[in-house]
């Protein structure tokens, strides 16, 4: 017999993105960082020793809590660690939103908050996206009427990299009647020009959470670490209720304070990062993609029937040769690849199938 | 405004141990093994590369899932790798208990049991333990009548030590209607004439599941590690769906896999730890103290008020002195201390400490 709840047996769960293994491959698909962690990080991991590992770590991980606040301007009560910005996610659901009371997110977004919404037995309230990328203006009203008590706003937006100025996520916040969380998973990324600081909502407001990770921005993805920035009316009942009590390791908590420490040094990979988008972006749109402007460290290229077959078959055909992408078999993405920007010699083995296989 | 669920707000949360960082601390009270983790496990976090941070992980932990497998006879589909025990006990909950039926536990146990119960927003049904610390007869029909979809039992049972046999534990998992976790987060520590292996019940049955960790008998609670075995259909759902999706980093799943894999050199930890606690048991019942037998890495230790002015007085005299051991506020406990077998060197503080309050 199954002993698994209703709602479960229902629900297929969150598939990630191929993880090859194979030396060799160019792995564009998971939008990882392409430059290594900063040596700072490098020097704290050598420097672990076994009285470390042996001991259970500081329950909440305050001295992390610590450097990210003062890096933010905040307090350490402002501040969660997390196991990875997916268990922010979770816990955010967990903690503030009745099973059964609608989660509101905008669609197409990040695919893992739908699978959230079902193993928490919440319908997800999903209002499609502007043309271009952009929230509806009656956004907040319509997650307000369908009672939505929890709202996810992914910041850079995923998957095209659209950035929305705080501006209107501040009106947002303004109209929910739930809490807003921002996804900032790739914040790192934005061109320092756009002066793109949502930490301002979180002194403002006391129903706004903003979701942070080292996965990218710090070349850590390997270490599942993320915080969670916010209230401390909301912050405190995820760190002394919700959270599982020892949910951050002595490793991944050391290893991220030294990479908060080291920002200066991860920044330069977000600037490399940059600079080879915007190679990438103008390459593809000469070979006649669509492609939007990205703040992320990926693009969303649009590919039309005409090239190589268009999206699907282009994603085939680079598998093939061991360069992976993502390709979403999803309502305004089926026409789309998502490519995360690589090195220079990573991009241009891209650019050179894609070249062979549009004839351009 | 707070935008806590009811449930939430209602509860306050787990309170783990303390863990005083200060040099020179005695530390008895959290049930860590006073002995460092193997070379191997050392080794392999020295051979940890950047590439490895910066890429995701396995996501299912696949390499340890297999190890574990084979060591204990199993197929990878029987087992689960998680960010702890703690979150096997959730993901467990989240699963298989529908919000609103019961989870079962008999009383004195694991603190953390309720309070996940409260999270998920179950009542918890609570069976007394028979005063030897032994279950009940009627313990399964009793969880049955209160409708429990799940049910925790620790064995070694904590926090007294005492094990109940494997038939004990089959004759409930096939009465109960529900599924039995049995919590054998001591497991490594019991002796091996007792010939204890409940894995057997994981073969035989679709409503077993075991919860290991590799805290205690391996030394490494800094890292975070733990793992259920189970049938493929009860593993499968938390696998596939409950799980965060990458709830297990690349350093945690190296180093579990090195300590698996040198299994024999941690034996040797567990030896001593058992001669130790033979000592210490021998020695504290000399001091008038009532100390049942244990096949965990601690003994509950009862203390009446003619010695040293009872439990409580003892535990805040041994902190003055920088020596901790575990005192809970709770009924059946409150004359009694519970503590963890250290080195020789700390029993022996720990035995002078007492000697001196005691007079003995």
């Amino acid at each position: 017999m199954t002993y698994e709840r209703k709602n479960i047996a229902a629900t297929s769960g969150y598939v990630p993105g191929e993880q090859p293994d194979a030396p060799g491959v160019v792995k564009l698909n998971t939008n990882e960082n392409p430059y290594p962690p900063t040596d700072e990080v490098m020097n704290a991991l050598r420097a672990i020793d076994s009285e470390a590992l042996r001991k259970y770590p500081n329950p909440t991980a305050e001295p992390f809590r610590k450097t990210a606040a003062q890096l933010h301007g905040l307090d350490p009560s402002n501040v969660i660690a997390t196991n990875g910005g997916d268990e922010l996610l979770r816990l955010a659901i967990t903690t503030f939103v009745e099973p059964g009371a609608a989660i509101g997110t905008a669609e197409p977004s990040y695919s893992l908050y739908p699978v959230l919404a079902e193993v928490h037995d919440s319908p997800i309230h999903r209002v499609p996206l502007n043309d271009d990328w952009s929230l509806p203006d009656d956004f907040a009203t319509r997650m307000n009427d369908a009672g939505a008590q929890l709202t996810f706003v992914v910041n850079p937006h995923a998957p095209s990299g659209s950035l929305r100025n705080v501006d209107v996520l501040a009106a947002i916040a303004g109209q929910l009647d739930g809490v807003l969380l921002i996804d900032e998973a790739y914040v790192d990324f934005v061109d320092p020009a756009r002066q793109y600081d949502a930490t301002t909502l979180v002194r403002e407001r006391d129903n706004v959470l903003i979701l942070r990770t080292l996965s990218k921005g710090y070349s850590l993805a390997g270490l599942r670490f993320g915080y969670g920035l916010g209230a401390a009316s909301l912050i405190g009942p995820m760190l002394t209720k919700t959270r599982d009590s020892y949910n951050t390791d002595v490793v991944a908590q050391t290893l991220a304070t030294a990479a908060l420490s080291s920002r200066s040094e991860a920044a330069k990979t977000w600037t490399a990062v940059r600079n080879e988008r915007d190679r990438l972006s103008t390459a593809l749109r000469e070979m006649g993609m669509n492609v939007p402007d990205s703040q992320s460290n990926f693009v969303l290229a649009a590919a039309p029937e005409t090239l190589a077959g268009g999206a699907r078959a282009i994603y085939e055909s680079l598998k093939t040769q061991n360069i992976f992408v993502r390709y979403f078999d999803r309502d305004r993405l089926r026409d789309r690849l998502r490519i995360t920007i690589g090195t220079p010699e990573q991009n241009n083995a891209l650019l050179d199938a894609l070249r062979e296989l549009t004839n351009h």
